[in-house]
């Protein structure tokens, strides 16, 4: 009895009483290095810094997938996208998120933290992107939400409301516009207010149910970080890294406004918040994109530049301020632990992967938690990281036989490893410490004891991971042009139902 | 009258009674990546990240060389390299610095900053590495410091008080022991306590100036960061990037007991103090060596991972605490502004490369002062930085002809500008924009109207650098072993000199 006592004060303190609310802030394709606390030298995130300063952060926190779809997924559902079907077998390793051709979304077996969090009477609300669906049966007021401002898929076009449908932008269940035509970004300036109206939807919520004796789950999730880059007049040409540099320093007025928001309310010391992102950053992008700080490559890929990213964990009085921790964290440990504070059991009838964060983030002392961190890339695990080291399984930069393109990787070249073409090293695999050796250049020789030292841990967990794995489903492999967003829910009030073409399902086709 | 007492009062806040006490610490080898501040993952540096919170950051600081001793004589004279002879002509855009075989030294003609500061009855003292040359003649004591207490040289060897005598540690103008033997280093696991000598030195002499009515300079310059690294037993084993990180946590250790101690003596509102590195990473020691964050190559070159550097003023009640700065700044500077401080004039009678930052440290909402950054390479103008705009004229990595050996670079490959061998492009400088791309991966088109534009600004400036230079007799061609530190001065007293050797002058092989 004591003990019990003991167990759920160390977990849940200062909220005997009522579990507290929750915001979850997921940036899109922003890099571990785009943060002034994580060294940006543009610096540009005063408020996200002084959150860090007032939080913790997290220098080993990492994404469950370099995509944005099957990173949400795995946030969602605290599992990774091979158990909970966000990958594709079309080809083997590749990388598969939800355009809107996609036939499928997430699975009706899976269940989702904002269902899960109903359980202790949380109202819950997602503003921003989606992505995990955008037929009918996947939106998120289907899936667990109570509310919903935001898309189901990526703002990005080409849209053209001929060939393909512009993207709706939803209200709760039905559509209120599209993207490029009722919510403008303007293609040549990159200038939009969109972000604004995802900050005001969020502070509305946040205020309004302030007053109700119900917790709440806010996931707070734009896209303006993402290719091509949107900021409002009030950020627009204010970085000096460029479009992309305005959008991060918009984000960074928004974190500021909602942790401002809670205090403003006084609901600070009863609110858990962590900010995060889905990727790394787009490299790809070139001099537009994000940084990726010291770490190899970017988005798509499973090196550290792929899913290294920024991780800062707000709780004012229950996370100690200003403290650093090198606790492996992963995107699906936000749904374990956003569970246990709320004091729901997460589903024990299924393989849940995000561990329960909540004893090293209330206390400083606390002992790391000892847990892998799985990189893959579609149906392949790539790689995994076990305390210092990372062992690849396999490796993948991208398509192409021209040696000075490194789409991903550009600038970086380290030899056997920024690879063109799918490279099995499942006999031995190629082994880094990311702690010595974080840009991941320096590989660890096969023969020395080190090696064998690393792999006699590594080894045996892979072993076990693998037989205990049952792949889902895959949900990323359908696609038809009829599925498009042609006539979304509540078009027909709007007059903005577009005529819906032949079904003709096939194969996605994913590059890499 | 009254403007000029305006000008005074800008300058000097709080101070019109006497000039501020001044510690420059200069780190070795550390790279602009390396403390937390600055991004670390391995977040090593409280004290330093401290000291940033309370005082200002520099983003874009930069030494004057990518090695050692240029970069410490142009911090001791205001003065580029090329001018005051720390470079070599013995091949073109040599690296070159100051062994124990090295005939000459700083140049007489040279005037440097505590002799200057003698003007401002300043009472100077350097703990650690001087380097500038370490025949008797060219030792701190007999320019200008009225204290010394390292050596003349780099700690590391071979020596064997054979072939070669192991390096002298003195206390003012006598030798009182040598490395390895009296100051010992444990080769095998770099254990040592020199670091804390260093520092009890710093804080003995801060505590007896404090009583003092004359102000003090002290020029604080360990060398535990250098390769090969050692720290002492308090943090040998503790860092987990290995020993190099043990180093890094026992310079901020001592970082944080020297500011400490100003507190302590309640004379750190009289006391301005920067933090730098006097070059960048040495990424030639792969997984042991230090970080330079997302800038390209290291230690040696004259691309931004070789000269970016820590930089962070401190100074409560003058220096706005929590700011940072996009201000160019550079070693050279800390000449200039200390000078400005202590209300001395630099010299007149010479050029002088180094800028008075003190309308940046002391008002945050002063204009940028726009200046250029140089990089040379012994005799050569290799690049230049203008606003955010860095034109390369000449570029190269190192010597060799594996194309995948790339020993400063290692890791980073971009096409035609990690070269290995000298490439001119002085007809078309290579253009990069440091703001949006500070890995220098991503060339400007000199087909685009950007770059004509950035050239138009900068090529005039290079000019007239060109026109107005006078290079000054290079000090670093000669070479002897007669002129090793076999007979330092006070040998005598310790029994402890070796026999010389025949004089054999020759030129210096500098290999890259
Ligand atoms: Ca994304
Ligand atoms: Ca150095």
């Amino acid at each position: 009895m004591h003990s019990k006592l003991l167990f759920f004060c160390l977990l849940i303190p200062s909220t005997l009483s009522s579990p507290p609310n929750i915001i979850i802030m997921l940036m899109d394709d922003m890099g571990w290095g785009d943060v002034g606390v994580n060294g940006n030298w543009a610096k540009e995130t005063p408020n996200i810094d002084k959150m860090a300063a007032e939080g913790m952060l997290f220098m080993d926190f990492y994404t469950a997938n370099p995509l944005c779809s099957p990173s949400r997924a795995a946030l969602m559902t605290g599992r990774l996208p091979i158990r909970n079907g966000f990958y594709s077998t079309n080809a083997h390793a590749r990388n598969a998120y939800t355009p809107q051709t996609l036939v499928n979304g997430i699975h009706e077996y899976e269940e989702l933290l904002p269902k899960l969090l109903k359980q202790a009477d949380y109202k819950s609300k997602i503003i921003g992107k989606w992505h995990l669906g955008h037929r009918r049966q996947f939106l998120p007021c289907n899936r667990g939400f109570d509310e919903f401002f935001g898309s189901g898929n990526c703002h990005f076009g080409p849209f053209d409301d001929e060939k393909t449908p512009n993207i709706p932008v939803y209200k709760n269940d039905k559509m209120v516009g599209r993207y490029y035509t009722n919510f403008t970004i303007f293609k040549g300036t990159g200038e939009s207010n969109i972000s604004q109206i995802f900050l005001a939807e969020g502070l509305s919520f946040i205020e309004t149910q302030s007053v109700s004796k119900n917790p709440f789950f806010l996931y707070w999730t734009p896209d303006a970080t993402h290719d091509p880059n949107y900021a409002s007049p009030m950020f627009h040409g204010k970085s000096i890294r460029g479009r992309y540099g305005d959008a991060v320093m918009e984000m960074d007025y928004c974190v500021g406004k909602i942790l401002e928001k809670l205090k403003e309310l006084k609901i600070e010391q009863n609110t858990f918040v962590f900010f995060t992102s889905d990727n790394g950053a787009a490299t790809y992008r070139r001099r537009d994109g994000g940084d990726n700080g010291p770490f190899l490559c970017g988005k798509e890929t499973t090196y550290e530049g792929g899913m290294r990213e920024p991780g800062i964990a707000w709780w004012p009085g229950s996370i100690p301020a200003g403290t650093i921790t090198h606790q492996l964290g992963n995107i699906m440990d936000l749904f374990t632990t956003s569970l246990t504070l709320a004091g729901v059991k997460p589903p024990q009838d299924r393989i849940i992967d995000g561990i329960d964060l909540s004893p090293v983030l209330l206390d400083q002392r606390a002992p790391i938690i000892d847990r892998p961190i799985w990189y893959y890339r579609g149906n392949e695990m790539m790689a995994v990281r076990v305390g210092a080291y990372k062992a690849h399984y396999w490796m993948w930069t991208e398509f192409g036989n021209d040696p000075l393109k490194f789409t991903f990787c550009r600038g970086q070249y380290i030899q056997n490893v920024t690879v063109h073409d799918q490279i099995n090293n499942t006999e031995q695999p190629i082994l880094f410490n990311v702690n010595r050796d974080p840009g991941e250049k320096y590989i660890v020789s096969p023969k020395s004891r080190e090696y064998k030292t690393a792999m006699a841990i590594i080894d045996p967990i892979v072993k076990a991971h693998k037989e205990a794995l049952e792949p889902g489903v895959p949900s990323l492999n359908y696609c038809d042009v009829a599925v498009q967003n042609w006539a979304p829910p509540g078009c027909e009030e709007l007059n903005y139902c577009l005529p819906v073409p032949e079904s003709n399902p096939k194969l996605c086709v994913w590059d890499h």
